[in-house]
């Protein structure tokens, strides 16, 4: 299996990508290709001692900042993004990580790889620690604005997903809304949760923003905006807790000493709940496999990310999202979709 | 000023509602009217020693429980919302406090009281705290579907609030986007963000869902369905880290010597970030001042959305919001509202 990894990614560049795609080399025995400035990588390559087999260097002069606009995703057709996407479009790679500018990402898969036949719209996915294991949110920001079919095959590919990759069984699926009752929600809840109680899904109705952590899911659908926002005011609450948390405690002798007495698990508990650490995030329904990993990754988030793509195309994610979604066709009846 | 509290709502019902009216007829010298049960209320007037002057009770047979559907807030016609509410419209209260059930509250509250003549969809704001001090969050709930002109409404609303209760010059207003570059959300972001560009508000622009507790605005305008699941999922992500903490901490002996050692600062800032201590949810733009409390209220928390109602009437916020907004009224010209 051959992975391409985005070099040029990542608040911490090709320093942190570079180590994370050897770790991977080592660890798993799969090959990585390092997409980008040639001579930057073949740098870190050399400071970090390259393995003999298993890493090759694919030339992409131009990268796509991380606070780059849309713009740049066009302009720039030799970025490490396009360049390793092209690298799975042509069957050079099995798959493509980057831990750079997700937008930047999600737009140029759309272009380069394209949906898969019968999915409409591609989704973001993101595995999110909870106080159970893990739950799958999809969309958290490829879509912005949905139609109730579209929750619906969010679904689907959720539930393959969990199922094919993370081994759960019939896995549970939720539809975020603000209420529990069908019918509480807004339209697109509201037309969603018909075609969802008429799914073959294992489908436990509307969950609420809390359930994103409560575990009660497998998978929660929601559209892109929503999913998004919710994540996003999570980790605000908990940057500016820890803030606010280390200036008092800082002021405080007592409370110095107790928090060096916690360090320990305070760390523990950090590492759980940093989701850069966990893999990434997925592009579902893409025709091809690409893996997106959070700015902030440190080489061991790379590392998982490569693992993530591992078990996606081990699994055949993408060829069961092919076959499944296409069963999903019926007659729109008032769907609104 | 007289301001009616609705005795029967939250989770812990009369004998913490009760106690946190008393509290404020003590602290603020204003008088209250206890609504709901009589039997109930006389008993727990009985147990705290009511004070001699400043407390009427006004008799609401029916009550709606936290988790009742919005069926029972047609049904029970003599429920201590309604009642309350009515005493709102009818000139013999300036205001209604409740800690109760906040979707019957709101639903009950558009029926009997109704939006201020221009105010096209009344809405749920709630005061969050953040680093630098608090955001007002509009809507948070009570409109699930919006429309541009409705968001636009909010921010007025929001900043006339700011200004008024809160002392702030010249409040910025963001717009809650997944993106902060204009042209980034959903159809309905672009299009408000088109109708802020152009008010008269100090807008900044789109801001993201990490920046509820950032600081970084005033108000932050949504529609009620993002709003919602935003903070829910804030809640939520501070409730199971709590749990996991729990759970690591007392299981090691130094940690929980630590736990110890930071009790204070860590109870401080608990009572910091709990917004359910601050003074409950304003209904803005509705006929009359409604107050909604979060359903965990303490006594405290009751007496503070008490005071908040009071600042609400004081400011004469509900005049300020019925001349401005009309002031908006222009040619709609695409606005797609």
């Amino acid at each position: 299996m051959r992975v391409a990894v985005d070099a040029m990614g990542g608040d911490y560049g090709p320093a942190v990508t570079v180590e994370g795609a050897l770790e991977a080399v080592r660890e798993f025995g799969l090959e990585v290709v390092l997409v980008g400035e040639r001579d930057v990588i073949n740098r870190e390559l050399e400071r970090l001692g390259s393995p003999e087999t298993g890493v090759t260097v694919v030339d992409a002069p131009e990268s796509i900042g991380m606070g780059e606009g849309l713009f740049a995703s066009w302009r720039k057709r030799k970025s490490s993004i396009r360049v390793g996407m092209l690298l799975v479009k042509n069957g050079q790679a099995d798959a493509f990580v980057s831990v750079g500018n997700t937008a930047a990402v999600v737009a140029v898969s759309q272009k380069v790889l394209g949906p898969l036949g019968g999915v409409e719209r591609p989704a973001l996915a993101l595995l999110v620690p909870t106080l159970a294991g893990s739950t799958l949110l999809v969309d958290v920001g490829a879509n912005a604005d949905c139609r109730p079919r579209h929750l619906e095959q969010f679904a689907v590919m959720g539930r393959i997903f969990m199922e094919s990759v993370l081994g759960r069984t019939s896995p549970r699926v939720g539809l975020m809304s603000i209420g529990e009752e069908r019918g509480k929600g807004n339209d697109l809840v509201r037309a969603a949760h018909e075609l969802l109680v008429h799914s073959p899904l294992n489908f436990i109705g509307n969950v609420e923003g809390k359930d994103i952590y409560s575990g009660k899911a497998d998978v929660i659908v929601s559209d892109g905006f929503t999913g998004n926002v919710a994540l996003k005011a999570s980790e605000g609450i908990v940057e500016s807790f820890l803030s606010i948390a280390r200036r008092d405690i800082m002021r405080n002798f007592p409370a110095r000493l107790g928090f060096f007495l916690m360090r320990r698990q305070l760390k523990r508990l950090f590492r759980r709940i940093d989701y850069s650490q966990y893999g990434g995030a997925h592009l579902l329904g893409l025709n091809g496999v690409c893996i997106i990993g959070h700015g902030r990754s440190s080489s061991e988030a790379v590392k998982n990310a490569v693992r993530m793509a591992r078990e996606y195309v081990r699994h055949r994610v993408t060829d069961k999202i092919r076959s499944e979604v296409g069963r999903l066709d019926r007659p729109v009846e008032g769907a609104g979709a």
